[in-house]
């Protein structure tokens, strides 16, 4: 059975602490959406000024699969549909469908509209007419529903009778504060089935229990045929039913039909973009799509895994585009550590046996114990190993650098820092050179970034086509940080093909950032 | 009805990518659980020598409320109890409790352990049967329990009846891979209750498909009375059970009893601080526990909130010891940031219908613009509502600054980076006094923080008294980051009395850190 995928995460979504979407950021994730083939985005709220650019641009956007949605509430309680500006907006905007947001509950009708039940009854009649007037389908977004069901049922009901009868073609049951169990959802929503069994159901959850996506599979279990979500679960407070988790439990666990497969195998990539166009860390714990969701660490786990992976991943990872990860640690057995190897180093073709695994093992640890961490950063940790096994290349030592930051650029926006850097770089006979340049660049790291090339650019023309694409910082011990700590700096690189992960540790921000720059420079070099 | 709590923070827990707890975390985080009144902590692996000395120290941890217990797995095929080097120590380390791992599941005995059906009931009996010789409390966790009762039912069953003949008071069953729905969870818990009537049953899940505290809350409902998780989810893949979710999920929804309520109000707190002790960042979405999870941002839920707070919030926020919050935003209503206002600016009575009133937003906008945020750094807020104000006061400019990096510590771990900087101090009539200083420090930011402080030590001594507690650096644009992107650095500090939070947004980490120290400097002299 097909169900009907909706993402809020432009309006919802956008509701979640620090989330502020630009139109750019709203046209790449809508790109995104109709790309996996979601039925339904939700571009914005109709009363919202900031969201009526991406709005009036719905014609424009070029979706293929989706059909955009604009959302906006019932009129004002005693005005006429005909005074509200933010309605007149969704009617003419050029979306071919409106998502109205009505109250279905008689307490929050009365304390916090303060009208009556029947004129909150006639604002959603009168708001469904006149978009369905405009030649708008209208959705019905029934606003606490499942609360205002629970103190008088017969009202909650009597809203989704008015709102179908003026022609709704959606009936969108909204936990809107997340409270609710799975049990009564699905009770709930048989209960809405029988009364309507012609209507089109929706579901709407909140994560506040950390059971949006359970709530939302009891509702489609129930009879509901819309999901309502986003990605991957923003919004606010504890956030939305996240649509990278709903998705492939509906599809892959019980057979409904969400997107196609070959969309479902561009779900991890799909999440890590739209999280990325929001400019928000992925948690990579994630449901599916994080990057830890199939990662076994335990050396018991890992040997399961080797051996047979079915024992230890509920589902094949390949199926929504992940893969299976195997972290070391001091709990990992030989065995996984041999996988990384296998994996990062396989022509050194070490094995537990081997008389180098020991030391490698041992000179990990020993990085490991000054705050490295080796899981983002494999560029690293090869050269770890090669260092263990006195393998690793001399492309360039580093002899000295000088790093000046002149006045604050808030005081003067002109004021770039100044890094001197000198290299010793082997000849093919092994014979040192000094080599040495200074570069100016928006702050120490970017002005050691644009020097250290400039340096070694003579000896590896190459080079100018590596450049960086993320920089982290982590402050280790954050328990009791100051700005002495030590921090973690990751730094992400490509040449335009592939992508690497380089760290660095040190109680100067500077230094660790160098520490991560060297590296990733050493391993482009190197391949 | 009385539930048991069972924490695996520390064993199942430790699974989890990036964990490596010290002894000193572990001590602190069975702490903090035995403060809380968890029924049992399971406290290590008795195979992993890094647990051993916290299993060692069971007896004098100091524990009140809590049952320590050890972690370990059967014997292995075709070696007797008496070879096994792990359950020697389990069986001699003071845990009066023992939790046993084993198979009960054909496929895995078979594929995973290589053994016969049979000799894998013998390994888990006599497992049981010596612990229970020695004196030991004895749980069964039956490992892949639900994977294993779906390929061979009678198989499930049978490991569960050996455990249970053998002596064991819980049979723990197990959702190792995370892969079940709640519906399934509670099938089979029900069909094992009807099998085992008299025997304990205990729930442990893990969170692949986002549904771990639902299908532990369905199977409570379906008759197991001990819930296994850990603080606040963490474990391997995607986590296990967060405790901070089922636990107010089942007191406070559902009427069990886990913990006292006194103690559930203390649940925010304890959350913190064992993720502290851990050394993770804490996911402020977290239901129940985290910043955000009752902060609304909406301006129409404000206005709901204010007005009523049972509108928008689907328990009260002091019950798990957190609270209700505002956040302002581009999104927000006036109402929104009449609400900050009036908690961070009271004496300034400042109302939307004051004239001062869109001077104030259009500011806190020119900064959000910038990248700023003031959700976690409400003194810069006020610095900012001031400035808007024309009431910022003037406790010193900064002329001018330098930082010299010298050779980086990785090189040479004496180097220190050096700052000087010159401030103009207004005297109290106004005229104004140059004043600098120089100092050393491990990086260009612990330099000019501790440089500012020697410098205005003469005309403010108290600032000798406030010192940063915490700095966390975050990269703005990651999507095209590189060493030249923007950060936002957020400071926190205390006088060992009240805490304050600040931020500074800059390409340059130094620049970005040195407004986030200003305005801590000047938040503390304006107290």
């Amino acid at each position: 059975m097909k169900l009907e995928i909706y993402d809020t995460t432009l309006r919802d979504g956008s509701q979640g602490a620090g989330i502020d979407f630009t139109d750019d950021n709203k046209r790449e994730i809508a790109g995104a959406l109709d790309a996996l083939g979601i039925s339904y985005i939700e571009l914005g709220n109709a009363a919202s000024v900031s969201d009526r650019n991406i709005l009036s641009e719905a014609g424009s956007l070029g979706l293929k699969n989706s059909v955009p949605v604009a959302f906006c509430s019932t009129r004002r309680a005693g005005k006429s549909v005909l005074e509200d500006e933010a309605l007149a907006f969704a009617a003419s905007c050029p979306t071919p469908c409106v998502a109205v947001v009505g109250k279905a509950s008689r307490y929050h009708t009365e304390r916090v509209l303060g009208t009556t039940p029947e004129e909150n009854l006639t604002m959603i009649s009168d708001t469904v007419s006149f978009l369905k007037e405009h030649g708008k389908r209208v959705f019905f977004d029934a606003e606490h529903f499942f609360d205002g069901y629970g103190d008088d049922p017969s009202y909650a009901l009597e809203v989704l009778h008015r709102a179908h009868e003026a022609g709704a073609e959606r009936l969108v049951l909204c936990d809107t504060n997340g409270g609710m169990l799975p049990d009564v959802i699905g009770v709930v929503v048989n209960a809405v089935h029988t009364r309507f069994p012609e209507a089109v159901l929706g579901i709407h959850c909140h994560d506040d229990m950390g059971m949006a996506a359970a709530c939302s599979v009891e509702a489609v279990i129930s009879g509901c045929v819309q999901v309502q979500g986003t990605f991957s679960g923003i919004g606010e407070r504890c956030g939305n039913c996240s649509l990278s988790t709903v998705i492939p439990v509906l599809q892959l666990k019980l057979g409904f039909s969400c997107v196609t497969p070959e969309a479902l195998a561009s779900l991890t990539r799909t999440a890590r973009r739209i999280t990325e166009s929001a400019n928000l860390s992925f948690n990579e714990h994630s449901p599916f799509v994080g990057g830890y969701a199939f990662t076994h660490k335990a050396g018991m786990h890992i040997d399961a895994v080797r051996k047979r992976s079915r024992t230890f991943e509920h589902i094949s990872p390949e199926l929504v585009g992940n893969r299976s990860d195997l972290l070391i640690s001091g709990i990992a057995g030989k065995s996984a550590y041999q996988a990384v190897l296998d994996r990062i180093a396989p022509d050194l073709h070490i094995t537990p046996g081997s008389p180098e695994f020991s030391a490698i093992i041992s000179k990990i640890k020993e990085y490991e114990a000054k705050g490295f961490q080796f899981e983002n950063a494999e560029a690293s940790l090869l050269l770890v190993v090669r260092e263990a096994l006195g393998r690793r290349q001399r492309f360039f030592d580093l002899l000295t650098f000088r790093v000046i930051i002149g006045e604050p650029m808030s005081v003067n926006p002109k004021s770039l820092s100044a890094a001197w850097i000198k290299f010793a770089v082997p000849d093919e006979d092994g014979a040192l050179h000094e080599e040495f340049a200074a570069a100016e660049g928006m702050g120490p790291v970017n002005a050691l970034d644009i020097a250290s090339r400039r340096a070694l650019s003579g000896f590896y023309p190459t080079l100018s086509q590596m450049r960086l694409t993320d920089y982290k910082v982590r402050v280790l011990n954050s328990a009791s940080a100051t700005t002495a700590s030590s921090v973690r700096v990751l730094i992400e690189s490509t040449d335009g093909v592939s992508v690497w992960r380089t760290v660095g540790v040190s109680v100067d921000i500077v230094d660790a950032s160098w520490q991560a720059l060297r590296d990733s420079i050493e391993y482009y070099l190197s391949l």
